[in-house]
């Protein structure tokens, strides 16, 4: 399987994601526990990847499998720096708003890039750094409010801890993807015996939240194993099993490509929802989303195509005969 | 001289003409006929390249000068392609507001790329195109009404024909400056000699306007050169001083370097004018132009940077060796 065909599928699915989340609510809120869907997600990428294992185990050669605790041990980190994360998020929105925090989202672009130079190792081209910076304004751009929208003056009027939050949350963010990427190419261990470790400490984490949640309410709506379903509809099975295939999806990049297509999967997927939501939910399309699209497109061909298609031209010109007809002349005269 | 210097001092005077012309205002209007700035203009840059014909003269050898006809009935064409271009921006005016005609201006950067390549037969790589593209984009970002501001809803709502009229008038400008480089590159003629035959027939196509707005207005406020200077400050001679200045600037680009520099030059003057209005005018910077800077920048070193400096390092990491430590090895293999 090319990565490009996993990258362009994770597109789709990571886009159907927001739509569907969309769908699954009533009357603009959620008739069911939205913190329910990640773990049930894990749960379901767990099943996935364990059965996937169980049929590799029945094939030879075996899969490669560290069992070592050396190795196990760091599996739970992604899930701990996420926890970390979401209460960092959590923290900066009492300083700054929403829409603020969606603008700085962007800056993970740029510092997963910076993590993936200086944690993994990895040299980037000058042109490969301003696709990168220009992926991130792209994206910003596409969501620069329009004229008409409500709450154009907060975002340079937030405290400044408030902008500190939201770096810290971005490099975070960036971390959990260039360690699970560090995680699954250290060694040549089979995938989905990697993907077991990492989503049974997922599910792990997930359920740890979610039991947080009921004691936090003081177990006022009962235990959460006693409601997990509730308020379940087919779309909002949807959405797990969505979030759960774009997770494995996820994995697979982070295995045999690398974060920085996991970026550009998920930034299109954003530019993609939008575009959807103009047809689906009559969202007025803006100029700036226009612009936005031109720009994370140029990004794209800056990023991956090969150099030689970029700037080969006016350099080669020179050297090569100007027109056919002066190929002939020299044939011409050599014969 | 260097054009990057030229070009620099191009960027600095066209920014400073929009700040001259508002500082030119009183009560946000004009006491001066603003139709006899660029006339004036012509007359200035006439008398410069007059004098400096002059003198080169003197010197020997003395300059390249081609009278014929055939040549100098050429030297009007830019002249008529404005005067086009400027019925055409009032016809695309009565179909679309000024500040969709602001935003749609952004197309002349394509079109003068596209012209350049079709005209003067100018090879541009892959990389170049996307910067071009990228240029007109990030002017385009930074124009991007925000929240708050009045008419929003204007731009996709215009005629078809506004949108039609618009692409030619882009057309126009771009032939107009595609069709000066031409004649400034078409021979070795003194670059001063070129300036004489081009302003004349400037000055005297400004003048011809002059008149018609009189036969328009019916002499009712007698004839132009009885009141060419009323209401003239220093700050107008400045702004006719200035818009002299840059055009002689303009042509030493058009002859000693081409007409993408020029494009370049304005579109950061644009910029260069809306950073020093947030400081003159109290302009409030909005995310929008900050975006639009960064764009501006990548598109100007994707266009300008030699392109090994852009793409060289991963393609020849692979190639060369790892590490000193390896350089050093080799070497004491080699002894």
């Amino acid at each position: 399987m090319q990565w490009y065909f996993v990258a362009a599928l994770l597109t789709i699915l990571t886009s159907s994601q927001g739509i569907l989340t969309t769908l699954s609510q009533s009357n603009g809120g959620y008739k069911y526990d939205y913190a329910t869907v990640p773990f049930l997600a894990e749960v379901f990428k767990l099943l996935v990847s364990s059965f996937l294992l169980w049929r590799e185990c029945q094939s030879s050669p075996p899969p490669r499998m560290t069992t070592e605790w050396k190795s196990m041990r760091l599996f739970p980190i992604p899930s701990i720096i996420y926890l970390i994360h979401n209460n960092v998020q959590f923290a900066t929105l009492t300083y700054v708003d929403t829409s603020t925090y969606q603008i700085m989202g962007n800056l993970k672009i740029v510092t997963t890039g910076i993590l993936f130079r200086l944690f993994l190792r990895r040299k980037l081209s000058t042109l490969q750094w301003m696709a990168i910076v220009l992926l991130a304004v792209g994206t910003t751009t596409s969501q620069v409010k329009g004229c008409g929208e409500a709450s154009c003056d907060s975002l340079f009027s937030a405290p400044i801890q408030g902008y500190m939050l939201g770096v810290l949350s971005a490099c975070l963010s960036a971390l959990a993807g260039v360690y699970t990427e560090f995680l699954m190419k250290k060694n040549n261990d089979s995938l989905y015996w990697q993907n077991v470790q990492l989503y049974t400490f997922g599910a792990i984490f997930n359920m740890a939240r979610l039991l947080l949640d009921d004691f936090r309410g003081g177990f006022e709506k009962g235990p959460w194993w006693q409601r997990l379903l509730d308020g379940y509809s087919i779309t909002t099975w949807l959405v797990v099993l969505n979030l759960g295939s774009t997770g494995l999806l996820v994995s697979w990049l982070m295995k045999y490509a690398d974060n920085i297509v996991k970026v550009y999967s998920t930034s299109m997927a954003m530019l993609l929802t939008m575009i959807l939501s103009v047809y689906l939910f009559n969202f007025k399309p803006t100029l700036q989303l226009f612009l936005g699209i031109i720009i994370c497109m140029i990004s794209l061909h800056m990023y991956f195509a090969p150099s030689n298609m970029l700037v080969d031209l006016p350099l080669t010109v020179k050297a090569l005969p100007q027109s056919l007809d002066e190929i002939s002349v020299n044939r011409t005269t050599d014969s």
